[in-house]
């Protein structure tokens, strides 16, 4: 058999690298196959704090499988064609673990498909390791588990799925780390926002999503002072623009998000704000506003966002 | 919590059946939750053969979900929404349990998903009842096992799975019945076409694919002789015609499949007549091609009509 790429989706972000990670390392241990974990894009500053720690060497990028003679391919923490490798048409997906909503995702063939609505990927493939009965080695351990605290904000985010603390608790014990600790370092890694350009920022944690018809780039960042980013509102709104005309994305959304204070300032541009601010409920005043308690893009914004474009 | 409907697909079969009825079950029984099986069709021969022999009520039919005060469904057995019920679209899909590709299938939120690319949904079923520890009484058992042989044609078709002679053994063993002998009984007691109208008989096992933009309808026929269908092929072209009409399908693609000797006649009228000859690589003669060794819609026949019909 050919060799199986793993990947998460593009822009990786902790939990899509040691989901994809993790899973490849399933894949080789409890079923023998040929598989190899790669990224979309490189990692960013939390993620690479994480591989780091546990002294993982980065898995490397790859654009296209084809070109790397591989036609089977593992998705984690995604499913969204337009969220995933270039040439994802042409290839075989065999299997997907995700924790997202299913759009844009179809197959010509039967697959393993294991979507549960859990915090993170990463707690997907923890649980698989122990239905498997393979014993994971501390660095797998400790990735899986910053994917999750990622994901969760350290178990605060309302995506927390009740059964994630104790999958939290036994990783934190295997990797041999204290979870309130090494998380908040692990979080802290990613809001070092002032060594970026706005060009980079906005481009850390992004998504496009297809809402009714209309290509949405929705983004995320991690602070700890929404105030300090929202100093650079300026040129963060011209590398949205400057996106938006790139790339044909109908509107941009940027959350800003205080994972201290678990809150967002929503900054959004486009041809659809009337749509946004009824999301939300809210008046956006110069291009942005305030939305008290939301943290995860995918549970408070992505789905008011869905609603909104269809109506 | 309200009522959570869950169901097979339109024109249900044994494991579309059996596999709610096993999954809701467990929702009950394992995690509590009120869940109600329901078919969205009345059950075909083979199925009532199943619910009798068991004991079993069959399960009463439900066409709209919404008029029930309903709205969050599981799927089994399936998950693209042409093939779900009527309202699909304005309810929430809590889970789908299902060993079929994916298309045509949309969530605005995550989901529990379980996807195996294995003989039946009624094998998931069973695997997951064990995984919960729950215990299941004979005529579950019973059922699952039906729905596992009818969809592999007593473990004969290429659908079968390498894990499901096991799961087959156990279910048999649980049910109290022997494999081959309840296994023959059940196949032929769908086999019964001669009571059939040719508007019944084309509808028996009926699905709509949308391939490249076109609504084909792909429907199957158990039988012990296929000269003895083909004999009817006036009047059953002419139910083809008609449905055609009504429904709008671009083309009818009927396998008359002989569950003894495992192989397919296809009978096919529509307007892509050389995609479905180049995807079988056959020539029609009088609309009708023998393919040997096909007895599998969801293997053989649709993935080659899908590439065929996007060439």
């Amino acid at each position: 058999m050919s060799k199986i790429l793993v990947f998460g989706h593009q822009n990786p972000d902790t939990d899509a690298t040691a989901s994809a990670y993790g899973w490849a390392y399933l894949e080789r241990t409890a079923w023998g196959r040929d598989a190899e974990a790669v990224l979309l894009g490189e990692p960013n500053e939390e993620t690479a704090f994480a591989l780091h720690y546990f002294g993982v060497e980065a898995p490397r990028v790859v654009e296209n499988a084809t070109v790397e003679g591989v036609n089977q391919v593992i998705l984690t923490d995604h499913n969204e064609f337009q969220q995933s490798i270039a040439d994802i048409r042409d290839l075989e997906v065999l299997a997907v673990v995700d924790h997202h909503r299913v759009a844009n995702f179809e197959t010509a063939n039967p697959l393993y498909m294991r979507l549960e609505p859990v915090g993170s990927a990463s707690s997907i493939v923890y649980r698989a390791s122990k239905e498997a009965g393979v014993d994971l080695p501390r660095e797998v351990a400790g990735l899986l588990l910053s994917g999750l605290i990622s994901d969760t904000l350290l178990l605060k985010s309302p995506t927390t799925h009740a059964s994630d603390p104790q999958v939290a608790k036994e990783l934190a014990e295997i990797a041999g780390v204290n979870l309130e600790e090494y998380g908040l370092a692990l979080l802290k890694a990613g809001t070092n926002l002032a060594s970026k350009s706005a060009e980079e920022l906005i481009d850390i944690d992004a998504k496009t999503f297809e809402l009714n018809g209309n290509p949405v780039r929705v983004a995320q960042v991690n602070t700890v002072d929404i105030a300090e980013v929202l100093e650079r509102q300026e040129e963060i709104e011209a590398a949205m623009v400057e996106a938006m005309g790139t790339e044909n994305y109908s509107d941009f959304v940027l959350m800003i998000t205080d994972i201290v204070q678990s809150n967002s300032e929503i900054l959004a541009l486009g041809a659809n704000m009337d749509k946004v601010e009824a999301a939300f409920n809210f008046k956006l005043e110069n291009h942005h506003a305030f939305l008290p308690g939301a943290v995860s893009r995918k549970k408070q914004v992505v789905p008011r966002l869905t609603e909104s474009f269809n109506n």
